[in-house]
């Protein structure tokens, strides 16, 4: 509770009111021990969520400790481990002993790679399993409680259906058995495992939209109600919960939506991927759910789950890892400074102030990914060094410090402008002189 | 004025009464002659520009041209060449005579690059220039005709002073010579240029924010005051005009300043540039502005100047225009979407139907960028086949087009969902039969 209040720069007994009302969790398993708490709520520093993990096809141990090693390197607040291919449990494990934010994890996928088919699963597999993780140190899990069987033909009349892979199997099955789901139908136990072992539950979105015509719909807010009754039963068992969400949502929805989960899950924090704002930039959907993102953070959301540039085309790499938390620091930060939480503005007033003093070192150090800051600029002078060739001499200032390849020295606003401030500042001490 | 109608799916009724008031304005100079003309205003499709041109430190013809091509291939609207280098006039006279989008130009630059130092300046060579520009084609011209010498002390008093590259160069020249701003004294003139070769005046922000902390200042919205009263000025003359924005600008303050402008200058497109919406993303500013560009045109702004990753680093590449282009369309497309603009979001249900459909072919097709989502989709393919090297044979259908390397045939939440579907679907049937 100090190591979050300290992080946050507020007061303990703020973030001991707000956990205790759970608008704030801290998903912090007592078996994790090296993990180093945070706190997740709206009034809190926003927090991104970086999801790692294999498939069947693709992805191995090594590879996939790379990727946390990204994520946390550029700066994720949590890791969600998705795997769902082989050595799921082995690769769970490495990353969990290695990581120092919270772990998630989605529970139903390792179950399901432990049958021949989705259809095989049982109440009980599900609830071994998610004992089973929750003694390894899993810090959240994702659990689709809130798709209830009367949801599927409001879901099936959809554009794109049920995009999410738990929500989907869930949903199977419950047409298969022609029973209810068994994470509702089982829920208090459930409830006993998360209390036991601190496990904080994060209520999965099975019916979120996967594209815009979906947005908004009836299936997305009659789970979305499920999903604040188990809020309520949550609280009452002591278990911390969060809530997730969309999606794909339309800019101007956002807010709409973000209010709708504040008021039907009593300000449980609500923990959004993305949303995409447009469907028709497969490539760049860490853009495109950026500024979704920002705006969900604004209008309440507590944490964002990135989504990267592989999206709707196959598995991440360590380098889309990368560009989708980076675009993530960027939406959080943005909707930080927005929401005026503590401090926030600081660092973008220090490289202000590093660029009108021309001190790169500094603008590289303070930057979101000092790296790819400095690799553009050498490529601009690289660039520009190579065009000198043909050019007058005074082309080789390029590498003087006081500008940079956009303007040129005769053209540098930020030159001019010092030079202008100083000119009037001496003016102004002229006139203060007695004989001015 | 029948093209624009078509364009926009408007009749051209509303394009001529919108066009009259001011509220859309048609760039378009007689002597550009390839020009494919667009309407710009709040009520219409929002426009993106991209920003090429060489400085004295790099950039040259062939270079200039490939980023126009780059630039339009991938859907920038406009064009605007700011180049500040060597060959200034051989370069515009290529890129108008290439061209079918409006060009758009900042004439301060060449009359800076014609002279020894811009102190050097005069009203006259100002105008010669621009009447030159004006013969030569150019649809709009940026002039910052609204920065007074009565803003300068505001302005230097700022964090990062004056950013805009004219702004900083006429705020020094009326601090040298004690003069008010020539392009104000000699508006008049500047108009007749204008109406007489029918160039679109685009009102340049010199004094636009350089950083969040100086957003939203005195220095600022006393230069759109006057920029207001030239919008009238320009109207009475007959003189289409636009108005510039910023800039930096916290994402909580977007909307304020868009009613802002709209407020002060009766509804004149407002062309904003970005804005960034946090300081410290260096190398990443085409995605720090594209979450305010977004959030901008949603709240009215009608076009938008593309920012590239090289941003406060260098002057972009062909690759940084195409970063650049890209997530701006998105911007604008996600605003467009949210403003339901008409027909606006009817590619994005295509393309969620190909997702349904596992029609990777046309998915790509209507990507805003196809190329990127072919590489990207290559890549994990191929990935995913070299770790299959070490795995069970399934992962050889890595390449069956039913699903894709993220979830692996076995949590392919599409196909689950459509095999759902149909089976809630026949059992509809079975229901509807008299023996059901």
């Amino acid at each position: 509770m100090a190591a979050v209040a300290a992080k946050e720069a507020r007061d303990q007994a703020f973030i001991l009111r707000e956990t205790a009302a759970g608008r704030i969790v801290i998903p912090a398993n007592h078996a994790h021990t090296r993990l180093d708490p945070i706190g997740i709520g709206a009034r809190l520093r926003t927090k991104i969520n970086a999801n790692i993990g294999n498939s069947s096809l693709a992805g191995d141990l090594t590879g996939e400790l790379r990727k946390l090693e990204t994520a946390v390197h550029y700066g994720a607040d949590t890791v969600m481990d998705l795997s769902t291919g082989p050595d799921v449990d082995r690769i769970r494990r490495a990353i969990i002993a290695h990581s120092t934010v919270p772990i998630g994890t989605v529970p139903i996928y390792e179950a399901v790679c432990r049958v021949e088919s989705s259809a095989d699963l049982t109440p009980e597999l599900l609830l071994e399993v998610v004992e089973k993780q929750a003694r390894q140190g899993v810090d959240y899990m994702t659990i689709h409680a809130g798709i209830l069987r009367e949801h599927l033909p409001a879901a099936t009349r959809r554009l794109l259906g049920i995009v999410s892979r738990g929500g989907s199997i869930l949903a199977a099955w419950m047409n298969t058995h022609r029973s209810q789901n068994p994470f509702y139908t089982r829920f208090d136990d459930l409830l006993d495992i998360c209390r036991t072992h601190d496990v904080t539950l994060s209520l999965g979105d099975g019916l979120r939209p996967g594209c815009l015509a979906d947005a908004s719909d009836e299936a997305q807010f009659a789970e979305l109600a499920v999903l604040g009754d188990l809020v309520r039963r949550c609280r009452t068992a002591g278990v911390q919960a969060m809530v997730e969400g969309p999606g794909h949502i339309p800019l101007h929805e956002i807010q709409l939506n973000m209010e709708k989960e504040a008021e039907l899950c009593d300000d449980a924090p609500f923990y959004i991927l993305g949303p995409v704002v447009t469907d028709c930039a497969p490539g760049y959907d860490h853009i495109t759910s950026a500024i979704g993102a920002a705006l969900g953070a604004f209008h309440g959301a507590a944490m964002l789950c990135y989504v990267t540039p592989k999206e709707h085309l196959g598995l991440p790499n360590a380098r889309d890892v990368r560009d989708g938390v980076i675009a993530y620091k960027i939406a959080a930060h943005a909707a930080d400074i927005a929401k005026q939480v503590p401090n926030a503005r600081q660092r973008d007033d220090a490289i202000a102030s590093a660029r009108a003093r021309f001190d790169w070192e500094k603008q590289f150090e303070l930057a979101l990914d000092p790296d790819r800051a400095r690799e553009l600029r050498r490529e601009a002078l690289q660039e520009s060094a190579a065009d000198a060739a043909g050019k007058p001499a005074d082309a080789e200032c390029a590498f003087d410090e006081n500008y940079c390849t956009m303007c040129g020295p005769k053209f540098c606003s930020m030159r001019i402008s010092r030079d202008l401030k100083q000119s009037l500042e001496a003016e102004q001490s002229d006139l203060g002189r007695p004989d001015g």
